[in-house]
């Protein structure tokens, strides 16, 4: 496979870092193709501004969304968003590594998804009609392509459980997979999540590393997260609500949009994710 | 009230611009002192990294959690953090205002997060005993203080429904007003939401415009939503997990966190925010 891992961290010499290697290292005696996006090492623009359009009139009023859909189809962002673009388009694996501030991405890692994930690119994709809704939610341009988030937290891992006072790390981080790699298309694998990275010791970390080698050896067989597709039947259209007649009479939130899903927090069928990823995805 | 806008669009002629003069144009003549951290104008750095931690020795290992509490316990944070700290200990109202972009804060925005939540400033505060778990989640710096989110979001609203496809609105806002604004200390009100706002007529403007001069009147007297505080005894020390007893047999997720919630989606008790904002807050 070819593989493209964004990484998000700004020291080199950290676990963020270490785990990058172990899991560069598996993956390039597995035989993939491996290549970084090192946004702090590269000096990544994080804020979306009138820089990114050169061809905006300068007194014209700057439409984000608009202003990226005219770049976009006129060839005319600039260099750094079309290298990372043509990243996406070559990678069969999207791997977003970085450490969870404040329960979301850093500043930098979010830059990179409001810049790169132009309209006509990652949305603006497809037509509307009375059985379609555009090309977004497992169909667009990445689709047929698999993408996964590598997380490490300083927080317990209990904390971040079905009942655990920060959430569920899974409902903390649907905004990303289902909002950000499912939207434009990608299968989007359970997250890799190593807690209370702060505290780790020698053998701490050996664990969490023979613990992600055995993710990367098992990429292209992990059943993605069983996402429901937008335009598969299940969303009534305009409304893009749930049929009524699905998902389980007590479901409610983030879960009623897993097939074959039942309430929040209970198992979901069809799949088998490694034992060792204690997340809602797993047994 | 002293009230603090942290402000992120890149365009003053924006309707988040226009919304921004509206809400201040109110709170004014009410009688209200406004400041206003306007980020794109100011040049608001987004990323944290070395250039954060002027103290810190060249060749020494960047760890941002313990950079950021010595460099707060020193005092030798950065000019423009310091500023925005002694801007939050002024307010008494906190309202963060952006446009919804993948389902998250601008970058900035979140990069205005990760910088001015120091350590020992807005987390690493209080002790850890048999009965506490730090000042956090309703404890902390900023406690007896007020905070809001102000966000406009593209899609239409039955997408960001309790069955949409986006997933809840209130769900999606969950890291932020549980986990970084009620996480320092802040009561949270309910969010004032625009949707569709890329199609707004003059007629849809003007309704957005009093729905949010009507929040803007209310401020002082809207409920905040009633999450569970840390430490007020609805959770195990040190697991933080909720009490079995506690929250509805069927709940599940963020609505877990809910004092007096029962199963996610269904009306709270205790409180009663205008009936314009069509979330899970309100009736």
């Amino acid at each position: 496979m070819k593989i493209l891992f964004v990484f998000a961290h700004p020291e080199p010499r950290s676990l963020n870092g270490a785990l990058h290697d172990v899991a560069i290292k598996e993956l390039e005696a597995l035989g993939h193709e491996v290549r970084v996006s090192d946004l702090y090492a590269d000096g990544w623009k994080s804020e979306i501004d009138r820089a990114d359009f050169p061809t905006l009139a300068p007194d014209a009023r700057l439409k984000p969304a608009a202003a990226s859909g005219e770049a976009f189809a006129g060839n005319s962002l600039t260099a750094d968003v079309k290298a990372e673009q043509e990243k996406l388009l070559w990678a069969d694996m999207l791997i977003l590594q970085f450490p969870l501030w404040w329960f979301a991405m850093p500043a930098i890692l979010k830059g990179w998804v409001d810049r790169v994930y132009a309209y006509g690119f990652a949305y603006g994709v497809g037509e509307h009609s009375e059985t379609r809704w555009g090309d977004r939610y497992g169909e667009g341009t990445l689709a047929g392509k698999r993408a996964m988030l590598l997380v490490t937290a300083g927080g317990w891992e209990e904390h971040y459980s079905d009942r655990g006072i920060n959430g569920p790390i899974d409902d903390l981080l649907f905004p990303i997979n289902h909002g950000i790699l499912y939207y434009p298309g990608y299968d989007v694998l359970p997250p890799f999540v190593a807690y209370r990275v702060d505290r780790l010791d020698e053998a701490g970390f050996a664990a969490v590393a023979e613990r992600l080698r055995e993710r990367m050896r098992t990429l292209g067989s992990t059943p993605p997260i069983p996402y429901r597709r937008q335009n598969g039947g299940d969303y009534l259209i305009p409304s893009m609500r749930l049929r009524p007649e699905l998902g389980e009479p007590d479901a409610a939130g983030f879960a009623l949009h897993l097939n074959g899903a039942g309430a929040a927090g209970q198992p979901m069928q069809n799949q088998n994710p490694p034992a060792s990823d204690r997340t809602r995805y797993s047994v």
